[in-house]
């Protein structure tokens, strides 16, 4: 049993990861930490959590205590930069849910970011955790959570990239998501009386999870165009994606599920459909739904992830979980099925 | 042809005022005022009025000319009460969008709003201005446009109070609005991410519009319980009202419904409805649609409106028209049918 | 460990009691059974389950196993009727969620329902099974589980009733609800293009709910004008509900606040609220949140429930857990915090 | 003034044709058919109508009258191939909202539609009727108005295509809809339990959509891959695609954006705009709102537009107004500012 410290815990991810920790089978104990909610209790915050999670005061970020072995921090960018580095001289186990520590290069930090990094040693250090393709033999201290939108996009794409790289001429993705990704600041822009019925494209060739998808497509053998549009849904929750891939050969669907399906075969939260995912059927859980769709050179992959807990929290408890050992699936799976082959 | 005013034009109201001005065939030209959008344009503002409405810059309140014949307030409560004295000094028309002149009495202002009010005399001299009651044949300078949620309320319940005042028990008004009857502010609570599938009720027991319509019924011989119940609804236009009247005795449909068939015969902006009203059937116009169901002594009575149109902008343009005694409907009906009988 | 059938499993209704007999510790194991749906497969009906549910085939209701220690049936309203005698004669527990048995009287059927009950004895042996009020410390074979409506009205209005019945004036209950309530079979009313942005009354003076809570409300003490008035929501999941009591006297907010502390001082699942509710508190859970307001002799209730948990499958497994003896909340609550008094 | 049938009037899109007719000022009368909808009056079918549109009975379509001057064709694909040569024969102008006349090549009716195309002499004949593309100097008979995916991918892509086909690499589009472009028929799929809070692909690879884009595209001097991949929304009303498109050679965002206002300098409702569009800044307009942005060599494309006006009854519209020589924007702009420079 471990102690947990939750660092940023009054905005979206930070709720869902005191859900998480508060159910979580081989955590003792948590504290949460804020800023501005400092002082304030976890009931008056999130009515919702009465009866359904312990009350207790939230900390200030100010006072954060070393005692934890392990720390989640929810922040805004730039924020993490300023902690993590005493947490991981002090020996602390840290997973950053903020895109601090995701890029590979200063350069990058300074070009999508517009941040000096100041620490580029630890942007070696840290493991880019997409939790469904890690294992963690080699322990590391710092893992960074991938963000929301890379998450169903690398899930959607490495299995193609890895085995056939050098033959695709151009990626496309193009994502929606739901107003939460957007975080809990009240802005005109996400008010309900704008969003209602509305859809619209932003930050478009600007968006900061473009250069950390490119990474690891590259790191993995992508050598070519890549695009990436945002666009927010008139939702709450919920990221869908669609991938496209033009490849310079013509390519047999058989063969690429067959790929997907072996690639994925150990996975406890990756379902491959034989249809489109339906955001409704990953809303809620640590799933990411994926279909391949392939015709003559062009293969359309589908996905749909919660952006808060496959796209967040969740992943960063799966991520824990592989760091300690444990299962994957513990305290990420609310029906405890007894025959279910998962478990 | 006229000259219009609009200050406050950076809202919900706002904009409901711009449009209806823009296509309204007695007015020549208006313009806008504002505090922070001053010096903005209507097209930076309202990026959907391009090609639709000419574009303008929006002046600053501080600046207000009084060259116009009539003016639309559309600010906050409180900012209209230091406007409307010196512009009926000056022998302006005025339809205050707010609720400063609405109530009667300089008490109710302290109880309800907080307010110590500045202009008793005009609290007496201004008319409510229900617009499908009204024909403003003795003429009034100051016309107080009544409240989305009381709109709904009056035109459901006042041609039974009229009649039956004297045998109704008690009366409950439960309303529903979509979020721009909140404005345009940025609030956490307003947010899509917030409001998604969600519902709430709020300032039970203490709406300041529950005095408006408790003001209204008394003035028309009701006399008994009321209350009125406010929630927030997941779309972001539209008043639904449900309105409960328990009677002292028992009492007939066809005579229910045959007494408001008369009373609205000549109305165009009542339509009176055989199933209870859909929100979608009225949003985007000015109609407030209801339907009458009794059984034994309860009558229950639902209405729909656009908020921001019959029970904002376009019960002012309605107001207007009256005051100036062009057709009731000008600039209020896009469609221009021929053959129907309410032109 | 017992083994449940589940009869009607292919609405809403019954996919929630899949998912929550899935998941309950005393459950060994259920089928499923349906009539169009039988010979598919759950995870075909349902693909959302994937890896959540062990997939199983439906099995068809003319084929119904008597070999289960209790039933569920989520049949359409008539349907029940015919199979709730032979199960009872064969000694089985039945929780029918229909309203086949929530009346006492065969009058109320034909007059509401337009049926001919043909088990009239049945309706006298049966429980009206209010979970949060039941004990079931007397066993009875068949509960008639509550309608989804009345639930969160009768939690909301029978302390009041039960303490102030002789002093009550009127009860009115304005209700709405999420399209989930109206069942999966297709019609156009149901469809997202008819109910996007959209808000409207039904079955006004005539919904079936009404004679059950008005049953429920009598019983308890109260006699006077009662009604009852529901509306679609534009959401999926939740109902929400406003109460409004006249009394005959003047009431104390501390003394009704009281009362209702006390009533549910041992509920798990009745949380007392000290502002409105809002809807999504609730949806998800089996909880009912409630609020009372009280000025002079006025009180009004709101309360907010899933309409397919609290006020459907929920209520039935916690109706199961009391028959039984198992602590209440046994497959109900997902998390699992070790603190929680509520264990 | 003009004679109109409008045959399939009671739809979606049959019910935005009554409407924008109704408003028309060059339409004299005009007659709506239908078949399961016959002898129903349209303010039954349609209750939003009343005060708005004149009431009329709807006619069988097997009694269709010749003596039309024009009949816009709202049929289910199939229906219009039989309707058509006879009107044709007869001399009268037809615009078919179906897609039974979009494609030029009967193989690819039995390809993409699964039909022996029977009138392969007015698939030549026919106009691809793109509104905002086409003058009609030399007049047809017959237009095949584009479908609502197609007209908003076409306007976003054809002037690019026009101008550097050659250079083009692959074009993608990824396209969402609203559900009341799947129509008015109840389906599970489309009812809103299922589609609240919900998105998914639908046809990946196999829309009949897409040989219709396909085709212009070629048309136009486009020779390379190509998909397009649709979703659905939860929302009744509006389409946004992103288009994104790979060039051989880096393009500057100047000379793009130079094309573009010069390629729509004249019309009335193609708004280019600086940043990406919103949907409801379209829905129940006209207009189609593009956006383009540049980076190297990728060129992304967002546009919006009302599926059922631009995308279906106001194209038609547009189209008529075209073909009789009147102004393009008659019956289609609902506020009538007198100074903006389109009229």
């Amino acid at each position: 049993m471990i102690s947990v410290g939750i660092v940023g815990g009054s905005g979206y991810l930070g709720k869902k990861l005191v859900e998480l920790c508060s159910g979580h089978p081989y955590i003792d104990d948590f504290d949460v930490y804020g800023n501005s909610s400092a002082g304030e209790n976890l009931y008056s915050l999130f009515p919702e959590f009465h009866q359904l999670v312990t009350d207790k005061k939230i900390k200030s970020t100010n006072d954060l205590s070393f005692s934890h072995d392990i720390y989640f921090l929810a922040l805004p960018h730039g924020e993490a930069l300023k902690l993590v580095p005493s947490l991981i001289s002090a020996g602390k186990k840290v997973i950053d849910l903020s895109g601090d520590f995701r890029l590979d290069s200063p350069d990058q930090y300074l070009k999508w970011y517009n941040i000096e990094h100041t620490s580029p040693e630890l942007l070696k250090e840290k493991v880019y955790g997409l939790a469904d393709l890690k294992d963690y033999k080699n322990e590391t201290k710092l893992i960074a959570n991938p963000g929301c939108y890379p998450t169903a996009a690398l899930l959607s794409l490495l299995p193609l990239v890895i085995e056939w790289g050098n033959k695709i001429i151009s990626i496309t993705t193009v994502a929606y998501s739901g107003s939460s990704g957007a975080g809990k600041s009240p802005k005109v822009d996400l008010l309900l009386s704008e969003m209602d019925g509305n859809v619209k494209a932003y930050n478009v060739h600007k968006h900061r999870h473009e250069p950390e998808i490119f990474q690891e497509l590259t790191r993995n053998g992508f050598n070519s165009d890549y695009t990436f549009t945002t666009h927010l849904l008139p939702v709450a929750v919920g990221i869908y994606e669609t991938n496209i891939v033009y490849l310079s050969t013509n390519i047999n669907q058989k063969k690429i599920t067959a790929l997907y399906n072996d690639f994925y075969s150990l996975s406890s939260f990756v379902r491959l459909r034989e249809t489109p995912p339906q955001l409704k059927w990953v809303t809620g859980t640590n799933f990411c739904d994926i279909n391949i769709s392939v015709r003559d050179n062009s293969v359309i992959i589908t996905s749909a992830i919660d952006n808060l807990i496959k796209g967040g929290g969740g992943q960063a408890v799966q991520n824990m979980n592989k760091l300690f050992g444990w299962e994957e699936t513990a305290g990420l799976l609310t029906r405890r099925e007894k025959n279910v082959s998962v478990y």
